[in-house]
């Protein structure tokens, strides 16, 4: 691709071009190498988008729920891109499937982008990826972007953490969701989602969670109080309660020169940088491995016992983790 | 800890001492260097207990059929440890929960080792984790080795996967389940079960699994035909010819010289060996940025758009990712 594609492809991203959009999120999957320097050149249109994550249990009605809060923020006139991370799905196709289903219902629609993700692409981790697509859709100009991933696994659950607004979703008669919540996802959460209220039980879940939240900031009041909603998403009920308390959360967030929100940023940065060093570390030392079989010998070496896996790949390492001294040491 | 007593550790878990084992396998994941020292000590002695992977979605009875297999292991005289994976419980404490039930039926039973892990801990990844908890259980002797992992989420299915026999556990009437065996799960079975064979349906899931394979294996029979069990674990109907089934293939693994079971050690040893590669490198990279605020002053340029995440981690990769010319190249 000559320097004058890369810079045409960025123009019609910026100017939210769906075609375009999409086709580089495919070759971002399929490794192509000026994907990436697109993606450099998108960056710094980013940071504008208002991310919401979505987590929970599987089967907790998340994707029902992502699609009532796309209804109701297009109602409100304001652009959407939907990435839904679901790893168990190289396993059961449910993502593409999922996608076309809801694609139909938007498919007419400008204003939304969806992407579904189940595969680890050539870009390195599933949640690499997700964060590439955000990237995209974010420089797209959308105004709201939600990652919709299922609670389960510490990488899905992190990157629906390191959104701006994070909503954890349950159901009532989950029993040990709620001890999931206790544990793990409550401290995630800035808006809690009892969805299927209409269920047995909602009353009960709701109370919960409450006296949770209050065992938890009993000793001090946090600066942002997580919410909770009781929603029934399938029959659109309390879904505007509850984009309205993630506004607020928004606007929480934007107060006092934004300093919550820069906070916010810097963690998301955070992780993503980590997990770009990590990957891309990792495919050098894949293709360093590659020449003159040095990963053959390596295998061999272990299976007889020659050495182990723990010696064998510090020795590696120490070949090939050098870092020069910055100017300023030497 | 001094070197003499780093011996003596070997030589008790060598012995089969479970105190010792235990101690080591904290202390692993406490991240004392002194145990990463004493498993490059132990991996020598491994190698020749049987492996085998058991994975299935959530709810299929993975626990009761791994709890009935040691049951009749042990009374074949066999010695067994038993690793079980659980992402989902950092999130619902599970792993512990279950680890304490079993540990209970089994707890007089010194032929009996059960460890089940839930979080990374300071070794790596989880699959790292379970993986250096194989090779201890590995060598204090055991005959039989069990890792059971949710079949969610790449990495769990992968540890499964690189087992020397691998079980995938379904139910009847898991309509999506049979759509998840076609498109991942079925790929790494050396024997399919269907659990809770006395529900409605069973027969009707054991005819599909036995299509797909005939359509899988159309063109040419595989060396090893995967084979399919009906089983009710929690009644131990099916539970011995299951066994014999996993016996059958390890003896076929061993014919011919044992070439597939060479083939089926060097694949383990491939995904062991890159898994600790990745997760080396990048404590060394963290190390590297935890000094100078290093970290803090990207993350500070990436958030005021001096620079992009894919840039930064590029850059930072190159001046530390510098590989050595081997002596032959020089």
């Amino acid at each position: 691709m000559p320097e004058a594609e890369v810079r045409a492809t960025v123009e019609r991203i910026l100017a939210g071009e769906v075609r375009a959009a999409a086709r580089l999120i495919r070759d971002l999957d399929d490794g192509v190498p000026e994907a990436r320097e697109i993606l450099k050149h998108l960056y710094p249109k980013t940071g504008r988008a208002h991310i919401i994550g979505i987590t929970g249990s599987p089967g907790v009605g998340k994707s029902t729920l992502t699609d009532r809060l796309i209804q109701h923020l297009r109602a409100q006139g304001k652009t959407v891109g939907v990435v839904a991370v679901d790893p168990t799905s190289p396993f059961s196709g449910g993502a593409i499937l999922g996608d076309r289903i809801r694609m139909q219902r938007h498919a007419t629609d400008d204003g939304v982008f969806i992407r579904s993700l189940a595969t680890r692409g050539h870009f390195g981790g599933l949640t690499a990826s997700a964060r590439a697509v955000l990237t995209v859709l974010d420089a797209m100009g959308k105004d709201y972007l939600l990652v919709e991933t299922v609670g389960v696994g510490q990488d899905e659950v992190e990157i629906a953490a390191t959104a701006y607004t994070t909503l954890v979703v349950t159901v009532p008669g989950l029993g040990d969701d709620i001890q999931a919540l206790k544990a793990g996802l409550l401290e995630v959460a800035d808006i809690l989602v009892v969805n299927k209220a209409d269920r047995e039980g909602a009353e009960r879940t709701y109370q919960d969670l409450v006296t949770m939240l209050d065992l938890r900031f009993a000793r001090e009041t946090p600066p942002w109080m997580p919410r909770i909603y009781l929603t029934q998403a399938r029959r659109d009920q309390g879904v505007a309660e509850l984009l309205a308390g993630i506004q607020e959360h928004q606007a929480y967030l934007a107060q006092e020169g934004g300093q919550a929100l820069r906070a916010a940023q810097r963690e998301r940065v955070r992780q993503e940088f980590l997990e770009l060093l990590k990957e891309g570390v990792f495919a050098r030392l894949v293709a360093f491995l590659s020449q003159d079989d040095r990963l053959r010998t390596i295998l061999e070496d272990i299976l007889d016992r020659r050495t182990d896996p723990y010696t064998a790949s510090e020795e590696l390492i120490a070949q090939t983790f050098r870092p020069k001294k910055s100017a300023t040491e030497e």
